[in-house]
C-alpha cells in the first residue's frame, strides 16, 4: 500500500525512500551526534499549548507580512543548497510552489538555477548570501540578485567553516559534479560543494563585512544564524534589518541551543526594532504557533520543502506548505486565534 | 490462557484485540503525534503521593455529589460518540452500567441511541452538546434532552474544528454508515461522522452562544474543554455552572497542556464559585486521588468505559467502574482518607 | 557458566531463576505499575555524591548503634513475611545470618518460625507487628515477642488494606497453605496469607492504637511506613521511639514518594528527637551513604536478604550483608569517611 | 567495508573489536552500574552552546600553556596504567604521538615503560604518582621521575581503595603477568595490577602526605581526583600547584558527580590561584569548549588515546589528538573564538 502523505513526517519518510542515499544524507544530516538537529525539534515538542476557547473562529486568516511583503502564511522557504539533488527541476520547481503557496522563497547562493531565472517566476524572492574570500565574486552575486528583483539579502553568519558533517563521509557523498552553480563563477564553482564551501567561504567574515555589504546594496540585509541576544543587537547596530534565529538545521555546531529556545532572548534584545524569524525543527502547525507565541514574525522551513520536492516536485513542495498552512489554521482555531496577531506569549508554557 | 482483566489497562488491551481495527482506531487515537493524549496520562504518573497513616479507615466512603447529585464514586462517563462501534447495545448498555455503578453518564450528541431511550434507564444523565451551524437543530436537541430529564447540559467548547486525526486515515476509518444518530436530524446525520462534524459543527461558537444557550434552557450548563483559568472565569461570567478541564482526550490539539496540570490554575480561577471536573488519562484509583487533591470534584472517563463496553457490554462497563472505585477506596485507605473531603492538596507533590 | 554473585543485583537475578515463579512474584512485585517500587531505587540513582579526598581512611569502621544496639554496619533486615517461601530454613537461616553479619533482624508477625525460636539464636531481634481486628491476638503476640527478648516493636502503619498486588494474580500465587504462621493463632492463620491479611489486619488502626500498644508493652515502639514529616511528629507525640521511612517496598501505594526523597522532610520534623531509618531500593553501599547523608541512622533491606536466602540459605543472607558492608566500606573510603559520623549532608547533591 | 575512523567514537568501536576482551574490559569499565562513567559523558551532552558569530576567525589558534608549557591544544594524555595492554609499544608509542600532537603526556606509575625511557622521547612529560604504603618506594619513584626530566607530579588522590570494578571479574581479567612495571619494584610489581593496587596503595594517604611529597621534590604537585571546591582550596593550602577535577573515569565511586558539573565549584574555590584541569567523558571538540567555558585550563583524555593506541599504535594516538584538535578548531570557529581566551562562560548554558 503506498504511503499516505498526511503530514511533513510522511514526506520525510517518503523522500528518504525515493532519493539517492548519498543525496538524502546531504539533506538529512546534522553534525556529529546530531544533537543540535534533534533538539531543535524536541524543543518544540517540549513546549505545551494553553488553548483559548469560544473565540468565534469561523473566519481564520493565516496571512501576514514579512518586512512588508504579504504572505499567505507565516512560513518561508529557508535557503538550502542544490535543490537539483532532490528533483531535476530544482529551485525552479520550488519557486513555482512558493508562488502557489504564497510564501517567500530564499534562494541559496549555492542554488542550481540562476537567480535571474528563479526571479522570473514572479514571486517574492530573497537571496541568501555566502561571502567568498574573493569579495569581487560576492559583489557580483549581490548585484545580480538586486538586479533580478530580490527583495532582501540574507547573510548567512553561521558558516565560518563547514561543520563536522561526518554523515557525508559515511554515506559516501562526494558532491554533485553534474550540477551547475550558476549564481557565481570562480574557483570551485560546481563539483564538490562541500569542499568548495570549505575553501571559498570566508572564515574572516566579521561585523565590518555587514557594513561593507550594506554599502554595496540598497537591499535590506537579514542576518541568518543568530542564537544570542547580544549578537542580534550588534547586528542591528551594523544596519541589519532583520534577524533569523537559526542553528543552520543543526548542521554547523552540535549541541547548539535550539533556535526556538534562543528565540525569546533574541526577541527581547531586538525589542521591536526589527522582525525576527526562526527555523529549525518546524514540522507542525502547532510549532508555528509556538514560534509566533515566542515572538517570531514567521518561521522558515529548510528540509520539509526538499522532501516535498523529492517526492513530487513543484506539487510536493506546494503540498508541504498547504499541509502546514492547514495545520496552522486548525491549530489557530483550537487556540481561539482568528489572526496571527492573536497568538501571544500566554499560549505557550 | 485468557487475559486476566485486573485493571483498566487490561481492558484496553483486550478491547484492542476484540474490536474492528478501524473502530478501535477511532477511539484510541489522539491527534498528530499523540503527545497531548500521552502526556495526559504521563502527567498523572509524574505526580507523587504523600500518604498519611493511622487515620482509622475502617469505614471508607467514595460517595460524593456532583452538582447535588449523589454518586457512588467521584467518576463520570465522559461523552463519546458512537458507542455502537464498541458494542451493538451501545449507549443503552453504558447507561445500565452507569446505573449499576452509581455514576453519572454524559450522553454525546453523537450517540447511537436517542436521549429519550437512554434517559428511560432512570439513572442520572447529562447531555453533551455540540452546537450546529443551524441553531434550530441545536435548539431541538436541547429541548429533547431537557424533556427527557437530563440534569445538565455539557457544552463542548474545544471543537471549533475537528483536530488532526490522522490515524483515522491511516486506519481506513470511513465513518459508520450503518449507525443511527437519533438525537438530531439534518444534513449529514448518520454516515461519516468525522466529516459530518467538520461540516456541521459551528466554528463560530463564542461566549455569546453560552448566553444564547442559557436563554434556551433551564438546565445548568457545564463547559467542557477548558484548559486555562482565565477562560474558566469568563465562562462563569457567562452563566456556566460548572467547568470541565479537558483536552478532549488529546484528540483536538496536540501538545496541549495535560488537563491535570492545568487543573490547579482553573481551580484557583473559579475560586469555589463552581465545581470543576477533569478528564484525560485517568486509569487508576490513585489518579482520582491526585485529581481531587488538585481540586477536582470528580473525574470523567472517556476511553475506559468504551473498552469495557467492547469487552463485555454492560457488564464490562460496570466492571471498569467497579474496579476503579475499588482502587480508589484502596488508595484512600492507603492515604488515610475516610471520605473524599479528606483528600487535600498536601497529598500530592 | 554459573552466574558470578558479585553484588545484590546478581543475587536478585539468581534468586529469580531458582525460585518457584509464584513465590518469586510474591517477593518481587510492587503494586499496580510498580512505579513506587521502581522509583524507590531510581531515587538513589538520581542522587550524586561529592566525595572528599585525602582523609586517611586506613582505618574505616562501619559500626553504629541503632537505639543503643551496636551493629557491625548500619543495615537491618526489614520485616518480610514467609521466609520459607525462599528457603526451607526460613527465618532461622536469616537469623543466623543476621548474627554473623552483626545486624538487627526485624521478624515479621507473618514469619514461618516462632519468635521464641528465632530469638533463641541470640542476636539482636526486633519484632514487627500487624495489629489484628481481634486485639487479644495482638496482645498475645506482643507479650510473646517481649518475653522472647525482642528489643523493640515495629508497628507497621502502612497496611490499612493490602495494596493492589495484581502481579500475584498474574503469577497465580495462591498463598502457601503448607506453611505455618506460629506467631499467632486465630482465624486464617496459615493458608493464604494475602487474603488473610486482607481479612484480619485492622483497617481501623489509628494513633490511639499507638497509645494502646504503648500501654501493653515496655518495649520501645517504632513506626514503620511513615512518608511525611507531620506524621512522624504525630508519632512522637504518641510515644513512638523511632521512625521508619518506608513505602513498604512499593507494595502498598503506587506512585508513593520514594522513601529516600521523603527522608529529609521526616528528619527535619523529628529534629533529633529520635532515630530515623529508611528502606526501599537500597542495593549498593553508595545508597547507604546517601541515606545516612540525608539523615538516616541506618537502612533496612527487604528483598535482598530474601534473594540471598533463596540462593544459598544462611550463607546467602550473610553474603548479601557482607557484600553490602564491603561496598559501604569502600564507598566510605572513596568519600573520605572513617566512621559513619563523617557522612554528612554535604556528600550528596 | 572497513570502519571509517572519523571521530573518537569510531576509535572506541574499532578498539573494542580489536582488543583482547579482558583487556578491553579493563579500560572500558567503570564501577558498579557505570553511572559515574556514563554521566561524565552525558553531562557534556546536556550542556548547550551559545555560539557568537561574525568574529573573524580566519586565524584560529588552539595553542595554550599549561603551567607555562606551550601545548598545541588544550588537551593532555591522562595517566592510565598498562598501555601495553593496548599495543606492544605501549607508553613509548603514546609518547611519540604526544610529541607529534604537541600535548603533555602524564605517565602512570603503573606504566609498562620506564619513566626514563619515555622521557627520552623529548616531549613534555608529567608523572602520575600513586603513594605506596612503603614510602621509600614512592620516594624512589619521585626521584626517578624528577631526574628523568618530568615537569610535574600528578598525585592521584581518589584511590584510597580500588573501586568496585566488577566488570573485571565478569570479563575474567586476571592482570597482565607478562607485563613489566619498571617504574618501581617491591612486593607485587608485575602480575595482577588490580590486586597489587589494592594491597600496596596507601589508604592512609592524607593532606599531610602532600606536605611530605612537596618536601621530597622540587617539582610542582597537581592533585588529581578533586570533585569539591573545599578540597581544592585545602589542596592549595598544602602547596598543590594545580587541581585536576576528575572522577577517575568513573572507575572509583559510582554516582560521583560528573567532573564537568563539579568544575564550576572548583574553579570558583581556587579563584585563579592555580590552573584547573578536568577529565571524564571528553570526546568532542565541543566538549573541550564547554570545559574551558566553565573554567578549565585544558582537558585530559584517558580512554581515547588508549583506543587510538589499540587501533594503530603511535599513529592512532596522534590521530585521536589531531581529530579532537581539528574539532576544537572547528568548534571555536563556529563559536567565534580566535583563541582559547575567547572561550568564556557565556558560551555555555
Amino acid at each position: 500500500m503506498p504511503r499516505q502523505l498526511l503530514n511533513l513526517f510522511d514526506y520525510e519518510l517518503e523522500a528518504a525512500e525515493r532519493m539517492e542515499p548519498a543525496y538524502h544524507a546531504y539533506y538529512a544530516g546534522g553534525v556529529a551526534e546530531n544533537l543540535a538537529r534533534d533538539d531543535s525539534r524536541a524543543a518544540f515538542e517540549r513546549l505545551r499549548l494553553r488553548p483559548r476557547v469560544l473565540r468565534d473562529v469561523s473566519s481564520v486568516s493565516t496571512e501576514c507580512t514579512v518586512m512588508g511583503t504579504r504572505c499567505d502564511s507565516p512560513m518561508m522557504i529557508a535557503p538550502a543548497a542544490m535543490h537539483k539533488l532532490a528533483h531535476p527541476e530544482g529551485e525552479m520547481a520550488t519557486a513555482r510552489a512558493a508562488k502557489r503557496a504564497g510564501v517567500i522563497q530564499i534562494l541559496s547562493t549555492m542554488s542550481n538555477s540562476a537567480v535571474e531565472e528563479v526571479a522570473a517566476v514572479g514571486h517574492p524572492l530573497w537571496f541568501q548570501l555566502y561571502v567568498f574570500r574573493d569579495r569581487a565574486i560576492s559583489e557580483d552575486v549581490v548585484a545580480r540578485a538586486e538586479a533580478a528583483g530580490c527583495q532582501a539579502l540574507v547573510l548567512t553568519v553561521d558558516v565560518p567553516a563547514l561543520g563536522l558533517r561526518e554523515n557525508l563521509a559515511r554515506a559516501g557523498f562526494e558532491g554533485a559534479p553534474h550540477l551547475d552553480f550558476p549564481n557565481f563563477s570562480g574557483p570551485g564553482a560546481g563539483g564538490d560543494v562541500v569542499h568548495h564551501a570549505a575553501h571559498t567561504f570566508d572564515p574572516g567574515l566579521s561585523w565590518k563585512d555587514v557594513d561593507w555589504l550594506a554599502s554595496k546594496t540598497r537591499l535590506p540585509i537579514w542576518l541568518k544564524g543568530i542564537l544570542r541576544g547580544d549578537d542580534a543587537a550588534i547586528g542591528l547596530e551594523h544596519g541589519a534589518k532583520g534577524i533569523m534565529v537559526s542553528s543552520h538545521g543543526g548542521r554547523q555546531l552540535d549541541t547548539a541551543i535550539a533556535p526556538v529556545d534562543a528565540l525569546p532572548e533574541v526577541v527581547e534584545a531586538v525589542d521591536g526594532r526589527c522582525e525576527v524569524l526562526v527555523d529549525g525543527g518546524v514540522r507542525r502547525g502547532t510549532d508555528v504557533i509556538k514560534a509566533l507565541a515566542r515572538g517570531a514574525r514567521a518561521v522558515m522551513l529548510g528540509r520539509p520543502p526538499l522532501w516535498g520536492l523529492a517526492v513530487d516536485g513543484e506539487d510536493g513542495v506546494a503540498d508541504v506548505f498547504e499541509k502546514l498552512r492547514f495545520e496552522l489554521e486548525n491549530g489557530m482555531m483550537q487556540c481561539g486565534c482568528r489572526t496571527l496577531k492573536d497568538i501571544g506569549p500566554d499560549l505557550v508554557v
